[in-house]
């Protein structure tokens, strides 16, 4: 009896296993084909797209090779953010176009340190200026070529895919000769196909024959092209040369001039066809050119049933998305704290030289990494950021940022790249209500006591396994009202809780230094999984960066401006407090600490007096760590 | 809020730790004494009150020293024992009489070595033949110096503890003097004292005030000698020259020569004496004088309400009883083969480096040490076995002898080495069962889907848990119906099993070679602790074990004995097999798959075609493994 998650684990490394292993179990798969964008915005916007399409589910994405000097470079980027933040098996072009060997040795040696493990070795098109296709000096003349180069200097560790051409290449349509070469390239180590685009699915199917009745025996990948306007379509089909059926071109011909209709009835179309497919028996996955967009590929997959849905069963590997980032594959056990920064916690981390794998080890102090790295900071320009979040002048209107973050109104927030997920459901009223109360929930999660593992909010893990969380809230509290929440959780034998200060005055009543569990499945043949933990090293390296958040947040805003002052005070004298409930039988008792809880004065305009202090008549005395003016507070010195 | 379940297993190195928390909680605790017998019968009874005095809950024991060659060797084997086997915190006693200070160092080094951190440091008492005591040649004079030497030498790796003397020495009366001394001995880094025995509460009481005016603060133990007999009784007082309150004399005089009685009001009048000691609120802790017997203590503890009754809430810290050898402290994971032989897993892996905590590693791969070391064979000798267990001449017959065991009629089988379990009661019809059809059930245990830690049967960890365990039962199958068993384990997606034949030909559906936790707890502020596992490598060694086991109960009967026929065949033919059911919300589906399931002519006599193949009609074929003929069975030469 294997276990299909322990099998995708150890597999997913190689495409071929991937494919090999839909086949077997006769569930279709499907993949993503991304360009290197030509300017800096469009590789920004390439990556929130390769993010948000990480739901869809590709078994894999492929980035094509930029040729020619930066182009290549940021081929190589691409490939190292899908892998190691996005948690994307991704499969770099390689072309022998303008490529002497030693660029190749460069880009594959960049491809490997990217913990990339799949190559798709091609010719590539001729160089514009030439009719005819040309190796450079030192370089390769056909993909065979680089294919025998790429297993002769890294072995096994690349799995290698081939192009294949069902209606034949432009500079060469002799299809018994374009069989020979595809042999040679499989022959020489290649262990799956990748077509160029078409739109005839007959035509396609029995090319797949032939390529079967040729000896060719590894998965072939038929590449789908979906429709967008009739302008692209028109155009794309004239540069390569494809054949379009009647039926299409009767299709959209008389709709042409609307584009809405165009990509409704195009996804008609194509689904149509990738149904053809499907239903033949031989094919089972699909490669998408997406054209670098998400949403004429979404419906063509929606179309076909095979994108997961609201309910669907869970198929997530762990709790939160994995880095397949070279060495990282098998980690498996992360601070609960960049829940909502998952970029910056594998940026922080990318030094390390071995993760957290079965448990976070009692003897890791691990050094996280400088603030100042990319993918930490905040994202954005201030006017970005001004026109994503205004300006705040009152706690009122920071909290009711958090509340339209927390009722899914605003997709971001400083400490939250994405939007709410619907986990968080479950414990929306309460958050919002204690946003509307003056404290501001950066991170949370309800408990759950044992569900099935493929439960769609909560599930993840193996099939068969039950899963486990405690009821957790991070926060930003007000020094008004600390001294009062931490008495309470005090009195609770079930609840443990960090907090601390932008100038860290740390206050716990956790037991040991060691990790707590927040998160924990049990499955069948398995030592118990624990991916989420509560920890003092990693709250501490998260402190610095969730108050930098903050401050870069204030930024934003000029420097006398109410809305600087505001922010900068909450950062300089609150504090940042996570508390677990450990008796995960309970969800709602953490919020009974708050109750009757409240900031005073959260519509008065910011002053740090009204931000730190308030009116409340038994304000205590200031402690270590709140007795911090203002940065650009000038009115208040004397705090109390 | 701290964790005294952590803060126990922190401290427990050190008893001046541990009675300061007992003072600190307000629990009062207790210790036993016990001295090295004077021959190797003696030694093996003194263990197995050992191993049962454990469950009393001592806070730690003392083992005297015996001076002079062979009997010092007992101690230190005694200490060794105590620590690593029955996980006894030990507090060795060393004393100055005839000891230079090489023979001090062999000493300190064989406790360090036992993983013992604590040392009682005596001056001992005068050699029979002197008259004063007299240091010898290179030796100490006084416990003060001894103190001082062990400090020099181990630094604080010892806790060093001293005598008091409430009612003086034998050679010496002088109260004040005495009080200067035990000053000193104090001063020189004694953390706690333990006093000679008395019977005069009062006295004992005034002392303690004595002893805190003259400026002493470390704890104070007193010493307490239970009443066996008169005589005993009358001797020792005698000999140590005590003081005994006319109460007590009035109490037993009367009854001197009716042992049972003295022992009864003996016991009311020690408990009564005791009482009053803790009643003082000066005392948190006694040292019993057990004279190496269990009952008259035990009957002053239960008198006091100090040892755990049926139904006491758990304070295990594990399921499985702790090494304190040295470096053992932290291990925390245990395969769960040796549940039932605690001592032989103890010995089998005492030369490793490193014991499994937190988690069984993926790179671990033990060597578990040979099967012919001490603690690991069979225990007793040929007639005291036969005696036990009898002469099975059928399968019958030993299926009884497992059936007797489990109700509780038999206290040790050739793989139990201690009386069957109150948890085994859940599921004790159900193992019954499966005997009385031929399987013969090694281990097991019922499955338990989160309850509290201090369960009074299932509970284990700190307080404020939940503890959980998967439905578990290992047995010797035969080879008649282990196909049609392993085909209805393979059916059910939740269950997975290792069956092995003595000659390794080992069959699982193990989705990985990793461990599969079977016990697992979630605890405040912790990660999850997963303290037994089902893991291949380490069943092969619990393998090997197994069936020498038999082997060697089969060689307790005579070469040609159908005893010997009998036990040898099963040895050489059957299966091991454990099997877990991953499901931990089922406990008695396990038992569904032996449903209908019997060996054939379980009271035929012992012939190897008989217990091997039955006349099952529909015998399947011999598959590698089975076609082993038994050891001394001449007739049987075709098997099938």
């Amino acid at each position: 009896m294997a276990n299909p998650w322990i099998l995708d684990r150890k597999s997913k490394m190689h495409i071929k296993d991937k494919l090999a292993e839909a086949e077997r179990t006769k569930r279709h798969v499907f993949s993503f084909e991304f360009f290197p964008p030509k300017t800096e915005q469009g590789v920004i916007n390439l990556y929130d797209r390769m993010y948000n399409m990480h739901d869809f589910g590709p078994a894999f994405i492929d980035v094509t090779w930029g040729a020619g000097g930066s182009r290549s470079q940021i081929t190589c980027e691409i490939v190292h953010k899908a892998q190691t933040f996005f948690g994307l098996e991704t499969c770099m072009h390689l072309t022998c176009t303008d490529m002497p060997s030693s660029k190749i040795d460069e880009a594959l040696e960049a491809a490997h340190t990217a913990g990339c493990t799949n190559i798709l070795a091609l010719r590539g098109d001729p160089p514009r200026e030439e009719e005819k296709w040309q190796a450079v000096e030192g370089g390769f003349r056909y993909a065979r070529d680089l294919v025998k180069y790429i297993k002769q200097r890294y072995g096994n560790w690349f799995d290698i895919g081939v192009a294949g051409y069902p209606e034949g290449l432009e500079d060469n349509q002799d299809q018994d000769l374009l069989m020979e070469h595809l042999k040679e390239k499989i022959d020489a180590g290649g262990t799956f196909i990748v077509t160029q685009m078409f739109y005839d699915a007959d035509n396609f199917l029995l090319w797949v024959d032939k390529v079967r009745a040729a000896g060719i025996n590894v998965p072939i990948v038929p590449g789908i092209m979906p429709i967008q306007t009739w302008d692209s379509f028109k155009r794309r089909v004239g540069h390569m040369n494809v054949h379009v059926p009647q039926k299409i071109i009767n299709g959209l011909e008389p709709i042409r001039n609307d584009d809405a209709q165009v990509q409704e009835v195009g996804k008609d179309l194509i689904a149509e066809m990738c149904q053809k497919i499907l239903d033949s028996g031989k094919i089972f996955a699909l490669h998408f050119y997406t054209m670098n967009l998400a949403k004429s590929t979404r419906l063509v997959l929606e179309e076909l049933g095979l994108v997961p849905k609201d309910g669907t069963p869970s198929n997530r590997a762990l709790p939160w998305r994995q880095s397949l980032g070279l060495n990282r594959r098998e980690e498996d056990v992360r601070p609960i704290f960049w829940k909502n920064r998952n970029k910056s916690y594998v940026a922080r981390t990318q030094d390390w030289d071995e993760f957290p794998n079965g448990r976070w080890g009692d003897s890791r102090s691990p050094a996280f990494g400088e603030l100042d790295a990319y993918d930490v900071g905040l994202k954005g320009t201030n006017e970005q950021n001004i026109k994503l979040w205004g300006k705040p002048e009152t706690l009122r209107d920071v909290a009711n940022l958090f509340i339209r973050f927390l009722e899914g109104k605003l997709k971001s927030l400083p400490w939250s790249e994405s939007p709410i997920t619907s986990e968080a459901l479950a414990i929306q009223s309460e958050l919002v209500d204690l946003n509307r109360r003056g404290f501001l929930t950066i991170t949370s999660q309800p408990s759950v006591n044992g569900v099935k593992s493929n439960h769609p909010i909560h599930g993840w893990g193996p099939q068969g396994g039950y899963v486990y969380q405690k009821a957790y809230v991070e926060l930003l509290v007000s020094p008004q009202l600390i001294e009062e929440l931490i008495g309470r959780i005090e009195k609770n034998p079930n609840i443990t809780y960090y907090a601390v200060t932008q100038d860290n005055h740390l206050r716990t009543n956790a037991p040991t230094d060691g990790p707590n569990a927040i998160t924990w499945g049990v499955f069948p043949g398995k030592e118990i999984v624990q991916p989420t933990i509560v920890e003092t090293v990693s709250f501490l390296a998260w402190k610095d960066e969730a108050f930098k958040l903050g401050t870069d947040w204030a930024k934003c805003h000029s420097a006398m401006s109410p809305s600087r002052h505001l922010i900068d005070s909450i950062m300089d004298t609150w504090y940042l407090i996570n508390i677990v409930d450990n008796d995960f039988h309970q969800t709602l008792d953490i919020f009974k600490l708050f109750e009757g809880l409240e900031v005073k004065n959260m519509d008065e305009p910011a002053s740090a007096e009204t931000i730190m202090n308030g009116h409340q008549p038994d304000a205590r005395p200031p402690v270590n760590g709140e007795h911090k003016a203002a940065v650009n507070g000038s009115s208040n010195k004397d705090l109390n």
